[in-house]
């Protein structure tokens, strides 16, 4: 869209209601007692953040909720119609791969599975999150995370399409299998957290793999592998990268060099067709860089009235 | 993705960048310099501010250039099948259509046609947006953004996958129509800013339509009947809920509702499936809410630990 608000007579909002608070005088939109029917303009009391957009696109918005609609929709049609292809490669890369030449491992005639990641990908952590935009200030704090893995079940959603799209690959026989970075102590609470809103089952070793299963750390390639071992895996979908390959996490890729990996070569054609990207713009990977980083040199601007 | 960053050794990442910016003490990865490589926990001096993390994600990250790629293939994918099958109706909900009970305009034996946005469904408001957010308390200016359309066309870039998807249709046979809320006065700078990126022709009145075309203000319905009075429109692509119909806008709308009109009943079936929508957590509709707008009630959660 442009500039303009859509819709006659809203009148421009603005647009980055974090500013506010970086300057901070006003809080946008920090009215927490009832639903707003009008733009986020009102001023809030100083102990009140603003929710932060990021959060309004994802968890708040109709926009952020068509995007994973549409997801899945895509992932789901194209599951059924692999399942009746019987393809040769399964979407998983074999060892040995590189960006540049990349190589699927063989299906054979294994049963067919997708492979999904968690964390806003099939379900959406509002309790955590909720909690993290009362405290803008804060930063990543391991054990609360970890906290929030064991006691957390019951204030997640699923992400909007998901619960529908894994009912439908699961009715064509299709394997449903997560896999995630939460910790392996927490398996049962995870188990409970992804069948407590309609996606289960997940049973850890088998449909559910861990963070250190199969390999230590969080890369995801060992367990991607494993599961390639036992399933021709027609299906991956994640919010990050490394959901995919941990090829688009090397260390020596820089902000620019990461997405020109992701937009160009061999792979960019995957995207939409056997790797199925969940948009994510509240935490992750895809959010770093600086301004060089993130705004090409040739596409600079300067206002031409000059500096305001 | 769960809260650990993705690559061993990588360590955790402030998933709130901005939140430093409002406490005004850190800045996180302002450094302007040379792109890094590091994770984004660099102190920058406070003259510099970070780059918000709306557009890390989207101009600078592989998530979400993917996640662009994605709905393009989705997009040309769908149309080229449509341009083969004759649709009977077209993807431009009728007048009087309600969300609950929408209908479409049919076709007939018109020519095919998609429909898309330009600001961030087509091209990507590069040179403005950095501006923008070296200046994170300013808000919306409309003559500021007035004169970026008149001077900024060498500043933007295509969105990722549009200019392939564009090329595919196009050869198809199928007409490609602008519906953006660009002022009337600026078409002849807007088409310049749309085919000096490779995504023309556009001629205003013929392919491109400005606010006020049609009808008088930013509404997009009126303009959308009207090209679908000359074309059989087969799909629809842009990144807020306006873009493919006002229902979604009405003023007596809430969030949450605004949000349950795209997930529920029976124009959801609509997402990657005649509409396309490109994800933009930048600026727009659905950068709206307070807490409880964005936060269901009953996904509420505490820390066991207590207060920290």
């Amino acid at each position: 869209m442009t500039r303009l608000f859509p819709g006659a007579g809203r009148g421009p909002v603005l647009r980055q209601p974090w500013a506010p608070a970086v300057a901070g005088a006003l809080a946008l939109a920090g009215c927490a007692t009832a639903p707003s029917t009008a733009p986020a303009t009102v001023a809030a009391t100083p102990a009140t953040p603003a929710v932060p957009p990021t959060m309004q696109w994802l968890y708040g918005s109709g926009e952020g909720a068509a995007s994973s609609i549409q997801a899945y929709h895509a992932f789901r049609d194209h599951v059924l119609a692999a399942a009746r292809a019987r393809p040769v490669d399964s979407v998983v890369l074999a060892e040995g791969s590189t960006l540049e030449a990349p190589r699927f491992i063989p299906c054979g005639d294994r049963p067919f599975a997708v492979v999904l990641d968690v964390d806003e990908t099939a379900i959406q952590n509002l309790g955590f999150e909720y909690q993290d935009a009362l405290q803008p200030g804060r930063g990543y704090d391991q054990q609360l995370w970890n906290r929030w893995e064991q006691t957390g079940a019951s204030a997640v959603a699923p992400i909007p399409g998901a619960v529908g799209a894994l009912r439908a690959v699961r009715d064509a026989g299709v394997a449903v299998i997560f896999n995630s970075n939460r910790l392996a102590e927490n398996a049962a609470q995870t188990v409970a957290t992804i069948e407590g809103v309609g996606l289960g089952p997940a049973r850890h070793g088998e449909t559910l793999y861990l963070k250190g299963d199969i390999a230590p750390g969080s890369e995801k390639d060992p367990r991607r592998a494993a599961i390639a071992g036992r399933y021709c895996v027609i299906a991956l979908a994640g919010d990050q990268l490394g959901d995919f390959s941990d090829l688009f996490n090397a260390r020596t890729l820089p902000v620019a060099a990461r997405r020109a990996a992701a937009t160009s070569g061999p792979l960019v054609t995957m995207w939409g067709n056997g790797w199925f990207v969940l948009s994510n713009p509240v935490y992750g990977s895809g959010l770093r860089g600086g301004f060089d980083d993130v705004f090409p040199a040739d596409k600079r601007w300067s206002d031409p009235a000059g500096e305001e």
